[in-house]
């Protein structure tokens, strides 16, 4: 059917074609169809109807599709059923239980980052997923089709090393730490880090308080050949986007199909050209990963993953039953990274996390005694020194110390209600706590922990610093606190029992 | 946040609230994710992000959303993140494969007709039931579920008899026969049909040729009190509407999962307050039931669903395995199907699938040789009688015959290119023919076929003539048939094999 075309602004990730109801019911198509739309150019679109909205006649096109396509509005073009794209039989395919190819599969990815599917096709795809899973040879055919979606990093024939932690754990700071003890020995390590999904802060969150990481492919490439190291933003990269065309999706189903998880991570390791990935797998009662037994299942999915994509793979399951270090929010994170770096007392924890995690990385390399040479490596000063140089790189202030990083302008103490023990601090409620403050779209929004899993406390004293930007938000992170209590501090007698006081 | 509420003229059905990038980031929210807007009144949406099509500080609500809250633009508004759904944690458990209790089912029908549900919840719920079905209890209080969210028809204490046709078999014009022949014989069978979804031409389709089919639930009660029977479009109703929104995204994934049709089918029946219901499943080469085997699974299952609504449930299988009768199309079926009312020639096989059908139905009341009694009521008149009473109650014109209605303007005899018999003919592609000239949307459009299977035909002899009332969509029928070939015409000799022939 012939129809003008015109533009259509509306902002969702779907290419959707606006068309009157008595035009889809003549052209035979309906809510959902895939329609093909040829003018000037040519380009497929999902069909949404309406009787008010758009006039008969007309065809309203979603902004990103014309754009896509050489057509202009006011253009006549002929709208035609599109046939059934080939990936929804392949998604089909996968809710029946079929073991798919690596050319269904890198039609599915294809058609994905190309808004090619509906969100009700991606979804179905991904709960397909969840359900039915993947074989190792379909989600290694998965990790390439998604890494190849980008633009890759070519370092010629040099070893690549990477770096990937597992969420889960709120204040994990060790990534800039671990990226300028590694590049300092001289080995190359360009690590793209995310901002939070559901935490207070991801790595990419405090990193910007100190230097920008919104640097393009190339910018990473360069920088990570001049200083050895880079700790950047993979948002701003062109490196395997696929990965969130379908995060987008899953993330209100609150769903994290395993092969997704794994795909997704590996895509990004494959597209920055690393040889050799270390795996952080924090493990703690809130995290992802709860038992040993759990955390080597994932650890021995990401070594055959990476058996199978000709990369090597080591793990390291890592303490995650609190909080690490003692920050939590970007610049408190940002200040506790830096204070590390810089051999300040009473952040033992983040020190020695970074050094074991940097030491294997060493090891991987051929390096003996890793902990101790990333050990000496950080109390010498040389990371503090390589630190420096790539945030000077990355168009961060020279010379740049703890002192320089700025927290909230509005601060309060949260005190204990009682004297006893710290039984245990909630990640969740720490994490809810320092989002309330304003984590982590504002930047001095967190808390800094004065007493960890252990320690002895009396009534009044002080277990953690809120510090935020707003007065309003300070109020709601108190508020917060009081009501989710992430302190369970209990004396030595936990509960007394007599008879007649059971139930 | 508080922010000013703006009109946001969508057509898509999903309810969704546009906000800036940045405002998303702020309140912690994203793509996907529920949100609440409170004013005047209050009500959740789905965020939709963009960071050029809406200004900062301001939300822009979907018109749909906005009429039903309180709210009116330029309204200053708080909008916060919303928790996940209850029924989007029990679409959570169907995918891990739980049974879900009634009360979870009721949630998300009700969530879904109240707009509640995105598509990608929908889409993975209707995947999820797609790979891990329903046990026969959850398909009933699914069915009971989507009935009770429209109206439901009232007939007190008598027994309401009901008639379903599974699709798959073109020309099937026999439901104003079946229910005008039950209604003469002083039973209440208030039938509702749908309009094509894939065929070239559904009951309502070919209904509304010769009187209007668009009636609400009080003018359907209405007639089939006064005539006994009715048969109108079951979209003008408000009987379990909850079905519409599962089809229109089940659709485009090409899925019919077996307890979500059992369960739209069965909602509408008792929705409709059927108290016994006959089934007819077609079965045939190119229809969804292809076997005995496979005709008797659905009936065991509508059986045994009909017993736990407390509904009698009797099911004919019916053959399929070319068209009924010779007319296919609005018009065509139109005619055809009064004209076996007029007890005119040439129509036998209608007549026939029509009395047995009108027969069983007579027999679930009680009544001794059903097709016997349902035949002299169709040659005596009495049946054509009540058809024109009933449709002169649903607004059409008094006294209609067969000659008032009028076949598409331009029309063209497709002949046989040999001599042989007529082997088969194919359902799909005179399905495709009488699409191409038109049908559903044109009235007009359609076919009548001249020569039915096993019929021997001469070169040159007239095997089908299509109608339409356009020229072009004649040539492309003409073209459609060319290439699709629906006649299957061959000599007694199928293949002549001699040494060295065979591959």
């Amino acid at each position: 059917m012939r129809l003008t075309a015109e533009n259509y602004d509306i902002g969702i990730a779907e290419p959707t074609a606006l068309l009157h109801e008595d035009d889809c019911r003549i052209i035979g198509i309906r809510e959902g169809d895939h329609v093909r739309i040829e003018g000037r150019g040519c380009v497929t679109a999902i069909a949404s109807m309406s009787d008010t909205l758009v006039r008969r006649g007309t065809v309203m096109i979603a902004c990103g599709v014309l754009g896509a396509s050489c057509i202009h509005p006011g253009d006549e073009v002929e709208v035609t059923a599109a046939p059934i794209p080939e990936s929804v039989r392949a998604i089909r395919g996968k809710m029946d239980g079929e073991e798919l190819s690596p050319e269904e599969i890198s039609q599915i990815v294809d058609d994905a980052v190309h808004d090619r599917l509906s969100r009700i096709e991606t979804s179905a795809w991904l709960t397909a997923l969840h359900i039915r899973g993947m074989s190792m040879c379909e989600t290694a055919s998965y990790t390439s089709a998604m890494a190849s979606t980008g633009s890759v990093l070519d370092f010629g024939d040099r070893r690549v090393f990477d770096f990937h932690s597992f969420g889960g754990v709120p204040g994990n700071k060790i990534t800039p730490i671990v990226v300028s003890i590694v590049a300092s020995e001289g080995l190359l390590i360009p690590k793209l880090s995310s901002r939070a999904i559901s935490s207070a802060c991801g790595t990419a969150d405090f990193v910007e308080v100190f230097c920008p990481v919104t640097h393009g492919s190339d910018d990473v490439r360069r920088i990570a050949e001049s200083e050895g190291g880079v700790f950047s933003w993979t948002g701003a990269t062109d490196l395997a986007p696929a990965g969130d065309r379908f995060i987008r999706v899953q993330r209100p189903l609150g769903i994290d199909p395993k092969p997704q998880m794994l795909a997704s991570i590996m895509a990004k390791k494959v597209a920055a050209g690393a040889t050799d990935v270390l795996m952080d797998i924090p493990m703690g009662s809130e995290t992802k990963v709860r038992s040993p037994e759990e955390a080597k299942a994932y650890a021995r999915d990401l070594m055959e993953l990476g058996d199978l994509l000709g990369m090597r793979v080591e793990c390291a399951v890592t303490y995650a039953d609190q909080p690490l270090g003692v920050a939590v929010g970007p610049a408190p994170e940002a200040r506790e990274c830096i204070q590390v770096l810089e051999n300040r007392p009473g952040h033992e924890e983040v020190a020695e996390k970074a050094c074991i995690c940097a030491g294997m990385i060493l090891e991987m390399a051929g390096m003996c005694d890793g902990t101790v040479r990333a050990r000496e490596c950080l109390t010498s000063g040389r990371a503090l020194e390589r630190f420096r140089a790539i945030v000077r790189a990355q168009g961060g202030m020279d010379g740049i110390t703890s002192e320089d990083v700025r927290l909230g302008r509005f601060s309060a103490d949260v005190v204990s209600p009682r004297d006893g023990f710290v039984n245990r601090i909630s990640n969740r409620a720490v994490v809810s706590v320092a989002k309330a403050a304003g984590a982590p779209a504002d930047k001095g929004a967190g808390l800094v922990l004065s007493r960890k899993r252990g320690r002895k406390v009396a009534k009044g004293d002080v277990l953690m610093t809120v510090y935020s930007d707003s007065e309003d938000k300070l109020e709601d992170a108190l508020e917060a606190a009081a009501e989710l209590e992430p302190f369970d501090i209990d004396g030595m007698l936990l509960d007394r029992i007599r008879p007649g006081s059971l139930r």
